[in-house]
């Protein structure tokens, strides 16, 4: 194993880096001069190639997409593809029930779990055209325990979690996107990790389907590149609407264009002080950068209104965790009962007991402090266009296993800090693939005010495109 | 068939009524004078008899409610009942997920569906000790098409939908409560129809567990009793909390007293034009009753902010239907195509093309309205204690059935207008059963401000308490 470590390490440079693309290739769809089934079949050949060190996959569905690829191929033969992801080969995180593959959450109580429905998000897929390719590896119910997925540009390192598959695969050029979801830091972490385009959107933006068993969890998407990543989210949004007793995402049915923020405030939270040397100086560049090109940045010891907000946001890390987790408690305690042996001590320790300390009563109180912080959020947002951060505390860190005897690591698929955030106040938030710290991938985070998912892709593009990429 | 429904017809007086009650025996209990296996023999007994006509379960475990009540038994001769409600047999409405019986929704597409888990409520109740007995008939997905079940007063009329077991093994005596869903009038009009006591929680303040999929459904419970019925309410909500991101019921531990109101408003809504003149009467003689016990009553002509309220609610009833619709859309869409006979036309009419119909775009715009028609009522909230109206529109309907040929009835279990506006607002409820109209029963409901479930319970026992039942 260690040899093909070594051999499957790829310096990740943000500035060559070419990821996979599939608005590019629609054209020649159109023209007969490419197809959705060849195109499925490079995606096939490059998972052949990189499957068995990534391990991105939990079940591929190779027939059924075929047979899904050769039905779009047929429709944009006609001039008639049911929308600009018809054809698109996609992964879809292992939380999500699909119809036709095993739902199995990376659980070994749901291990052969096989529902034979599909969650909202895959049904709109589905209606859109798109090739359901397979099921991506998620963590233990989304959770802290780890999964055998790699760090598509070095196996020793974690992949980032809970969507641990989604990102490694995208990460991989496996697939051009991904559906993944964030409970705390769960799709913003996987995306910085793995050089991902992300989007986490609005809460309730897009429709959880039968995963509305959580206030701060979000359906998102991976993607090589914005338009992809845009394309997919407003073809669910449109079809299936958001969750229950929210408004869908809303926004244009192509990619926001490019758009110039004003001002930016920086976000420390949690991480800033826990961040390396080098990721800060990353960071740093792309600040001066932004104020290069003549955009106020508000950083906490500028502004009041920052300050208040990075106050605001002390302790979230726990204290968003321990809300879902009560959330989860009924539900996992009624799991137990079924399959004693089938969590995690992690899983056990970190979520279920946090859970059972907290109760109702703490909950309430919980749900008191999370307006006031939201109320703060909102008040930030009416002196900025947007708040900008690192997406992950630093690049991937190495994970090889628990050590026996040890004791058990608190965040083994990397600190979840700058994720926090997003789910903690509801809000959209981007992840921008542009720093590159020891030739591992980090990304740039642009976070708006709930219901601006739009506008936060359009500054994230600038981000993007009028910056030069970072490497330290 | 005809004989059956003549001999099983029985006059309905509310004053003379004795509903089944648990909260009544629990020292007998304690004194090893009665036992929980005793209670629930009695309720089996009844069962046998009444059941044949009634048609209230889709299923009984009573081997496994056998060993429960033994189990309970042997807690109350320690002296260790793990709560008020330790022995208590209750009824499950088939929309609820239950580990030891099937869950079939009252819909062929999920004929022997036994996901072998339990919904938040049910793991809730067993924690409390209560012995789960079977699952209660729902309508088809709790919508309009109706069920095998009778009226336990009149088997010519409907129970009620789409908790209608629920309402008819609580209004027949086979157990002193039932858990009970709200979809538009689900839960306060088979209260109505049977003569429970019913509460309709704030929505999201009972934990929905994995019925999240709708933004204005609530479970609550029937009971025969005020007592039992909050007792059961608040053992759940303390174990289970509310929904993900709502705050839970909360409460005494006991039974809210009762207490008298200074202000009442009166809530015509969209059914006071269509009801019987008994049913008039009969309520009427409720107001006049409230006003010479010193109660301030506000009708529409009276008050401008009643009269506001009223404007607010016109439609209300189209309008929710439609948001609940469009919010299933995905799902039904989902399920039809694994079984494209399994619907009935009523369903498929009145529910999912209205779905279709509003959309993603139709149903924000209804988001807005909401907030408008919520926004009025805080303010009616401001200047009285509670609302008041009759629970349904006048007492169950004849139903004996569809007519071939004919067109098909909008709403078979009773017109759903003074239900509605509880599920529009988000609005506790609770139906005191106190009017008898032509030997049928009718409800009496006070419904308040999201959160103030305890005080309607305290209102609602001072109108059984301090009034006198009505027949007409």
């Amino acid at each position: 194993m260690k040899d093909t470590m070594a051999e499957s390490t790829i310096a990740y440079d943000p500035a060559s880096f070419e990821a996979l693309r599939f608005h590019t290739v629609t054209k020649a769809f159109r023209a007969g001069e490419d197809s959705p089934r060849d195109y499925l079949e490079r995606c096939l050949a490059t998972i052949a190639d990189r499957e068995p060190v990534v391990q991105a996959w939990v079940v591929l569905n190779e027939s059924g997409a075929r047979a899904q690829a050769d039905a779009s191929a047929e429709r944009w033969r006609r001039g008639e593809p049911l929308s600009l992801i018809d054809g698109m080969p996609i992964g879809i995180k292992d939380l999500l029930e699909t119809r036709d593959m095993p739902t199995q959450m990376g659980s070994a109580a749901y291990a052969g779990n096989f529902p034979r429905r599909d969650n909202a998000a895959v049904w709109a897929l589905r209606q859109a055209g798109a090739v359901v390719l397979g099921k991506t590896v998620t963590t233990e119910f989304g959770g802290p325990e780890p999964s055998k997925t790699t760090n598509p540009f070095n196996p020793r390192h974690t992949p980032g979690g809970s969507s641990s598959g989604s990102g490694a695969a995208v990460g991989a050029r496996m697939v051009p996107a991904t559906i993944a979801t964030q409970t705390g830091s769960s799709l913003m972490r996987p995306a910085s990790f793995s050089g991902s385009w992300g989007l986490k959107p609005t809460q309730g933006a897009i429709n959880r389907g039968e995963r509305q068993t959580a206030s701060m969890t979000a359906h998102g998407v991976l993607a090589g590149c914005p338009e992809d990543m845009w394309l997919v989210a407003i073809e669910i949004a449109s079809r299936a609407g958001g969750d229950p007793g929210r408004p869908a995402m809303s926004g244009p049915a192509t990619t926001p264009p490019s758009r110039k923020p004003m001002t930016l405030a920086v976000m420390e939270a949690e991480g800033w002080q826990r961040l390396d040397e080098s990721s800060r100086r990353a960071f740093e560049r792309v600040i001066e950068q932004i104020q290069a090109n003549g955009v106020t940045v508000l950083r906490r010891t500028d502004d009041w209104a920052v300050e208040r907000f990075e106050q605001a946001l002390d302790g979230a890390t726990n204290f968003t965790n321990a809300m879902t987790a009560w959330e989860h408690y009924w539900a996992l305690r009624d799991s137990i009962a079924s399959n004693p042996d089938g969590f995690s001590l992690r899983t056990k320790r970190f979520f279920i007991e946090v859970g059972q300390q907290l109760g109702a009563t703490g909950y309430e109180e919980s749900l008191q402090r999370r307006a006031a912080v939201r109320a703060t959020y909102a008040n930030l947002g009416t002196r900025v266009d947007a708040v900008i951060a690192p997406s992950s505390v630093g690049p991937a860190p190495e994970w090889l296993g628990d050590v026996p005897g040890e004791e058990l690591t608190r965040w083994p698929t990397g600190d979840p800090a700058f994720g926090m955030p997003s789910s903690l106040l509801g809000a959209p938030a981007v992840n921008v693939p542009m720093l590159s710290v020891h030739g591992l991938p980090l990304g740039v985070q642009v976070m708006g005010q709930p219901g601006t998912d739009a506008r936060m892709v359009a500054i994230a593009r600038w981000l993007g495109e009028a910056l030069l990429p970072v490497s330290t």
